[in-house]
């Protein structure tokens, strides 16, 4: 079993970092305190006996050597960034709960054929730069590099110059290294495995997404002097399309969600009527026929709704990945651990985007649940218990012992 | 009649202060470029012969001295502040068109009994500090000077702190000043003129105004990993209440409008339900029966809608003035003056509020208006013709002549 309050305190440690306003954390991607957070995890590997490699993206492999030299290594992790008003746990239970199994192994003295590597990658969120998932996405192949790197945040800052300006530009090229596997344990940031009473979920599935930037472009006009019948509204664009995205998923129940989470109001001033309002909206579901139909229905709902007031309407997509099933033998693998441990399990599918479902497209992949109180992430008040955290980790020890080959 | 050109070359010359980014302007209050451009019209009030006072709000008033020093002076003037993408004669018309009144009278050699009385009052537009016509509110003892100084921005920084930072706090005593009357020229902000083809508006009355700011409070919460029934979306709240907002000022036509113009939603992020969204809704009619009507409506609807998807609601007016009747003798006097000219004109109702609807309050006050292409405002693409510029100034002319008694 992994050292439980060790992994709370390390935890801990981590969360000072870009500290929240409200107990959870502000460390987004490619700030100075992303920086900072990194160069904690690298201490903590070098003192853990592993060799740090970073590639172009940022993206930070810790090595474990194994007794096999010629073999093809095992990676864990998840990321350390988090959103803007994010939570303790949310990417870095998975990080530093995969730094704790290197240490258990340390620990027990236990060695693997295979070479154990730990990963923190790049802009898992998505918050700052769109889409989330980026730097694990160019090396699965799914962006290219240039297009990552100059992906631009709310203020203009670009991907490539903010990496390089904090530092962490490494050498290796991306996606060069081979995988045997790769195991990733996450909160799983919804209320299904603390309503059902289980310690741990066997992800057998992720769902897929779309992030859908819709550009409504109206007539900035005065609020009072402007008669009714000559406004050109986009905001009233933008709220009509909110509620039909609502409706949408509410018609494809269950399997599917929907809503909108950022909006931008242009010139945004009490008195001028919206000429310009850009929103994204982020609509999911495990099933692929689901989530086609629903793009397709939010793109004709916008579209109608922009025609009908007048408005100009551009949609880009700027997220998007297929519905997930994650490596059978591997899914089995982390059933039995969390068997052999004793922990209540239940298979389930991931609501949210992970790395690991960008991996699964170039090595066979498997994602660990722990619960969340009250199913709440994307919040500081996001909360876990330290038994949670605990029998995560051991599953990811128990998981990784036997596709790394002890 | 006043000297069209040298009137342009003014505007003009204003405009390139704190310029927009599409023709526009963008001189919002208590920036430096609002310094600038009060620096700018004080040095050609100087030049016209005028002295300078400032109240302790930052009112500028420049004097020219009547034969009569018992008298009470004329005020005649506007505002010179600008929307973040406002138009280049929205306020800074009746500022300049009230000086070249001046300098016509000086070239003129005539001499009135009352002295008269330029005026630029500070923060008309309530696009930085709500509410707007906030210096001349605190004038004519609506607000007290502590609440107005109290007023933030969006960062957070404060009146009071701003008008000392760009050097503009005079030493005198707000509203201390007796008026014997007050005259504004401003452009319409409305198509009516343009589309009645007339040149000169004769404000009979302005509309009354609600500015209701609305705070939705939900939870943030996982876009992918939340399940639809456990959701407490903000966002959704405000979508809704937007649409009714729109629905109700519908319903009151004719003499109605109503929009939401500034929405601020948090974290804003795009796979964050919003937790919280603080947005602006602006109703307004000259009638005060439909405008209370309307307030009580988007009131009782903003509390149904939240309280349907279990959502937290507050509401603070941030601005709010009844409807106006302008002085009846004034109202004639103007009337007279563009028939007198041979201008086509008509009795007009303000849709917007004026520094002149609060000094209505404590002095008889009249406005005069004239068309902008395509009753566009609140845009940078606001437009008018240098001959409706001239016929304005010539309405106010000819209405100062009569009321400051030659
Ligand atoms: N796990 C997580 O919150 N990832 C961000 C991408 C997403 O929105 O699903
Ligand atoms: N004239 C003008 O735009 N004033 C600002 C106050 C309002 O919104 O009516």
């Amino acid at each position: 079993r992994i050292n439980s309050a060790r992994l709370w305190d390390s935890l801990d440690q981590m969360a000072q970092i870009g500290p929240g306003v409200a107990g959870g954390c502000n460390r987004q991607t490619l700030t100075d305190a992303d920086s900072e957070g990194r160069h904690l995890f690298q201490r903590w590997c070098e003192a853990a006996g592993m060799t740090m490699g970073v590639d172009t993206m940022g993206n930070m492999f810790a090595t474990r050597p194994g007794t096999d030299p010629e073999a093809l290594p095992v990676y864990m992790g998840s990321h350390l960034d988090t959103q803007p008003t994010g939570g303790r746990y949310d990417g870095v239970l998975g990080v530093l709960g995969a730094l704790e199994v290197v240490r258990t192994m340390n620990d027990l003295g236990v060695k693997t054929r295979r070479p154990i590597v730990v990963t923190n990658w790049t802009n898992e969120e998505g918050a700052r730069f769109a889409p989330a998932m980026l730097a694990s996405g160019v090396f699965a192949g799914i962006h290219t590099e240039d297009y990552a790197k100059s992906r631009k945040d709310l203020d203009g800052k670009v991907f490539g110059e903010e990496l390089a300006r904090i530092g962490w530009v490494g050498d290796e090229p991306v996606g060069a290294r081979k995988m045997h596997a790769m195991l990733e344990l996450h909160i799983e940031q919804g209320p299904i495995l603390e309503a059902e009473g289980k310690t741990i979920g066997v992800v057998t599935h992720g769902q897929g997404l779309w992030w859908l930037e819709i550009t409504l472009i109206g007539k900035d006009a005065h609020t009072g002097s402007t008669p009714m019948n000559m406004r050109v509204n986009a905001g009233l664009g933008m709220a009509r399309i909110t509620e039909r995205v609502h409706q949408i998923a509410m018609s494809h129940q269950p399997g599917a969600v929907g809503a909108v989470g950022q909006v931008n109001v242009f010139p945004n001033s009490r008195n001028v009527i919206p000429g310009k309002v850009v929103f994204t909206v982020d609509i999911r579901s495990p099933d692929q026929a689901k989530l086609d139909a629903m793009r397709a229905e939010v793109e004709r709902a916008a579209h109608a709704i922009a025609a009908e007031l007048g408005l100009g309407c551009s949609i880009e997509a700027v997220g998007h990945f297929d519905p997930v099933t994650f490596d059978p033998d591997l899914v089995k693998i982390v059933r039995q651990a969390a068997e052999k441990l004793g922990h209540s399990h239940m298979d389930i599918i991931s609501g949210a985007g992970h790395d690991a479902c960008w991996i699964n497209r170039v090595a066979p992949t498997v994602m660990v649940m722990c619960p969340c109180v009250g199913g709440l992430s994307h919040n500081e008040a996001e909360e876990i218990s330290p038994e949670w955290a605990a029998a995560g980790a051991d599953v990811l020890l128990h998981a990784a012992l036997e596709v790394a080959e002890v």
